[in-house]
């Protein structure tokens, strides 16, 4: 007989009933019945319960044994009564008489309850993860997090893609979010960088002649933390040779159409193939946003012209100086009080906005202030445009285009909360395409690039040389789930002709970009095919799937708030020969017990 | 029709001949035959031959391409004459007749020649990696290094492995080598490390309740660089719970033995359930080596008893004051010179070791000073003991056990490499097992740990009261292929008391080891089942199955031996302002030039 166990704790049925069995597990629960001692053992797969009685030498071993001991138990697979199966547990059937204990680790008091799920400051949970871990809900989101990963992986291999790796001691690089820097024992007074994102690696990858790079890449930020960001996170980080946008989402979407599917515990997925593109002009229309949660079934109407004439001066006045009307639904508003529709202007005021109007209806009948000013006439027909009804109310963000944009993106989301309108139940997919290449800067008055100098502009270098470039579109995408971002990407700029025009566009000499960015470009003149790719973030699709909203619950060893490891004590002093060793010394002592 | 791409260039066969295709890739290489142009066009799939004659608008321009840039060509599918066919290409039965191209990158001179075998400074090769890896032998590798490792995972799920990650952003520790630090910015003079493995982590899942992981974790030392070592390197970490050494040898048997199956291009390879155990004294006696390589045949023998009266002088004295003697066969070697013994003497004097003597052996005529001393009836007894024949002769190491066993151990290699007695075209495992646990220290004169303090000595407690320490062996072994250590592993001590004790027999107090190791004894406290594993080197298994010497030939972008990358420019120096972000001066300006 195996020294530890014949069976897991979770394997056990009736079928066995009669045969002798070892298990091995966690004491995670004991009840006495009055000499009858009931433990549920558990151990990774499941719980087992076993019984001592009077009769069985396991009995007192057992009954002093904390909770949370490990031990070896041999006994007796016996069916239970039929009042006390369990069809709640795959073992719920059957019990184990212990005949014989073997107590392979005695616990101590523990810091935490196992067997409940009674909530502990994060410290405590932190500094004792691995008791934390044993926990159901721990336990079962980080089981999820590596079959999400393990089926990304297999996903992508189907899809034609080979998993590489890309160093992890890199350069630093001046822009983006701050590096993690590692001082060199061998070049004094020089740092590596830990990766932002394999973003240079893979596009070399590429201009190497490889042709579907996939890696679950480890990234790492010094910035402060919140609740959906760690120092350390993971991206499914992908990039892909000879295509156009298209291709990048008929590939990736059966990936993550598929690992929702698998995982998401019955809530429909967009299914691949049919995920929304939705132009990024025509998001920030209709949703106020270029993260729209479509699952959300508001959308926002520009109605600016029905307010260049109009009895309301102040929206006259706005749309007189450029700026826009946007309008929220709010249907079957009619027995909602007043409260209801102050309540959200008062919120847009906390908020930072100058206020969301608002118009009610009952019955046909309008209130309101903007109604009333605007006449019963007006109302109609705008009404009739939108195709609202006699007992929906309408919420107005008036301001600068992007101010009413964000506005009625924001109020968007209230109202349907509020109102109970977000779909459950499902995750809704949809692409945000058509970026504009460049933007307007009011502050410099000049043209700047408006997300990524990287990207390739729609129309290439002919759009450059004689479009408008404010009218110049990138191939630049983002993936967007329930109203989070996945992930950016792009079918990345390959021609160093293009990128020097571009450059030159938003006001960049050739030489500030061969200074800056001479490894990419060198790299291109050296034959590069066209490629593209994106970088969908691993955290945050089992923060969505785990229905986490914190990503240390998704992590099995994660940093706190104050990026430290409680558990292992980092970051720690270290030897002063350490730091002699790779030429650096600390500005400052740290603080007494800091 | 795509607007790169109807086939990779490994696509298309005589069934394709006559359709119209678009292909897109790096001109490989160019041959001009008098007014027709032969392109070999080149992607991550293979290559396909394009042909363009003067009829051709896509003559001129490929005329002028530089190799390596690249097109996209529109052609026609033909079959090519019997004469030009290429049985060794998959297209080699078909041509693309070029009616159009499309230049989508221009290459400029190139620092290394891609379509060539030719050797290059590495530091070229490093400096310019993504053209490096477009050459054959590295692309292979790097694909082949790919393949490995989604193999390994996939036979580790097999296995009922799950993957975890573990923290990159780790605690510095003091055993052990040295780490890679990062400066803290939230918490000024304190460092994390970089992993120089999970060791730590993945026992902490164990305590947690998982019960195997694996993981392809990424480790880093800030060592002196070999050929063999780079400062990031990977292992297939694993760990289970409710395991005896038995189970794991069990479990990951047939992940090597598979993944060295499916890619030894028909190699053999020890089957699975059949490595060989051997015990660490055991392979000290037979191959002076705890890494036995077990494609040589040779095996060492103890021939000290022969020796304890002997005329030969030398090693009465050795034999007399506790020494051993060893021997080495040499088979076969009735035809070898005078020289060749005298040669492999003068080898083992350069190695630094005292001398190898020898007997040599010609139709049963002893030669050799040994043999003259120790007489032809003492020589004819060893013989038959050995089992050695009329023609084989004998090497001698001779001296402390130690000393004999390394000497005996590279004699070994040394002699079966000049005789070409190494089996070629093989892989062949083994297990070292029974390490002693405990050792004497002569220096410090006294008892120490002989390998790992945390590994379970055999027998546990029982063995720690009741045995002479010396005599005690761990639950320690390592898996050996073709004389490369690929891991080490235990079974892990995972019981305070044991452990203590352990720590007590090798002089140290319960309070140095609560100081020292506090984080592990504490977690052992909370109840932790009996567990181990092991972390073989996939670095050195790819090297191994591409049969290269150099590890920086198998990954896609290495650190050169001065741990630098050349192109990126890492270590580089950062701005003052990131110093200052992290709370660190340099206590050297970088040299110039450096």
């Amino acid at each position: 007989m195996h020294a530890y166990r014949t069976h897991n704790c979770a394997q056990l049925t009736k079928a066995a009933v009669g045969e002798t069995v070892r298990l091995s597990g966690w004491v995670h629960n004991k009840r006495d019945h009055g000499g009858v001692l009931f433990v549920d053992l558990r151990d990774h797969y499941g719980i087992t319960q076993i019984v001592a009685d009077s009769d069985s030498p396991a009995l007192p071993v057992l009954e002093k044994l904390k909770l949370e001991s490990v031990v070896t138990i041999d006994g007796n697979v016996k069916a239970r009564a039929d009042v006390a199966v369990n069809p709640n547990l795959p073992t719920g059937e059957i019990e184990v008489f212990a005949r014989e204990v073997t107590v392979q680790s005695r616990a101590e008091d523990l810091p935490l309850i196992v067997n409940s799920a009674e909530d502990y400051p994060e410290e405590t949970r932190l500094k004792y993860r691995f008791v934390d871990l044993r926990r159901e809900r721990l336990h079962k989101n980080i089981v999820l997090r590596s079959n999400v990963i393990a089926s990304l992986r297999r996903r992508m291999i189907d899809q034609g893609f080979t998993e590489f790796q890309t160093p992890i001691l890199g350069a630093s690089s001046p822009e983006g979010a701050r590096d993690y820097l590692v001082p060199s024992r061998l070049h004094p007074g020089r740092f590596y960088a830990l990766p932002q994102a394999p973003q240079m690696f893979k596009q070399l990858l590429m201009v190497a002649g490889f042709d579907r790079y996939f890696q679950i890449a480890p990234c790492f930020r010094d910035e402060d933390l919140r609740a959906d960001r760690s120092p350390e996170f993971y991206q499914l980080d992908f990039e892909m040779s000879f295509v156009t946008q298209e291709d990048v989402f008929q590939a990736i979407e059966p990936v993550l159409a598929g690992v929702f599917e698998e995982f998401s515990g019955g809530k429909t997925v967009t299914p691949a193939g049919t995920f929304p593109r939705i132009p990024y002009a025509e998001a920030m229309l209709k949703y106020g946003s270029d993260k729209p949660d479509l699952r959300n079934p508001l959308i926002i109407s520009d109605v600016t012209d029905h307010f260049t004439t109009s009895g309301f001066g102040l929206f006259e006045k706005i749309v007189g100086t450029g700026g826009r009307v946007r309008v929220v639904p709010a249907p079957n508003t009619h027995e909602k009080s007043r409260k209801f529709f102050d309540d959200m202007n008062d919120w847009a005021r906390r908020e930072g906005f100058a206020g969301l109007g608002y118009v009610t209806r009952k019955g046909g009948e309008f209130g309101g202030p903007i109604a009333k000013n605007h006449g019963t006439e007006g109302m109609e027909k705008l009404y009739a445009e939108l195709g609202l009804g006699e007992n929906d109310g309408l919420f107005f963000a008036a301001g600068k285009e992007k101010d009413a944009a964000k506005l009625a993106g924001a109020a968007r989301t209230r109202v349907a909360e509020e109102l109970g309108l977000i779909e459950e139940g499902c995750f809704k997919f949809c692409w945000i395409v058509d970026f504009p290449m460049f933007e307007y800067d009011e502050e410099q008055k000049k043209v700047d690039f408006s997300h990524n100098p990287f990207s390739m502009p729609q129309g290439e270098m002919e759009a450059l040389e004689t479009q408008d470039p404010l009218d110049i579109k990138a191939w630049q995408y983002d993936i967007v789930c329930n109203g989070y971002e996945l992930s950016s990407g792009a079918i990345r700029n390959h021609r160093p002709d293009i990128m020097y025009k571009a450059f030159e566009i938003a006001g960049y000499s050739k030489e500030s970009v061969d200074e800056n960015f001479s490894g990419m470009i060198e790299a291109f003149k050296l034959g590069a095919p066209p490629h593209g790719g994106s970088a969908p973030g691993i955290d945050r699709i089992v923060m969505l799937l785990a229905d986490e909203p914190n990503i240390r619950e998704v992590i099995a060893f994660p940093l706190n708030q104050k990026a430290q490891d409680l558990m292992m004590g980092a970051p720690s002093q270290v030897e002063p020969r350490q730091l002699r060793d790779v030429h650096i010394r600390t500005v400052e002592a740290p603080k007494p017990g800091n």
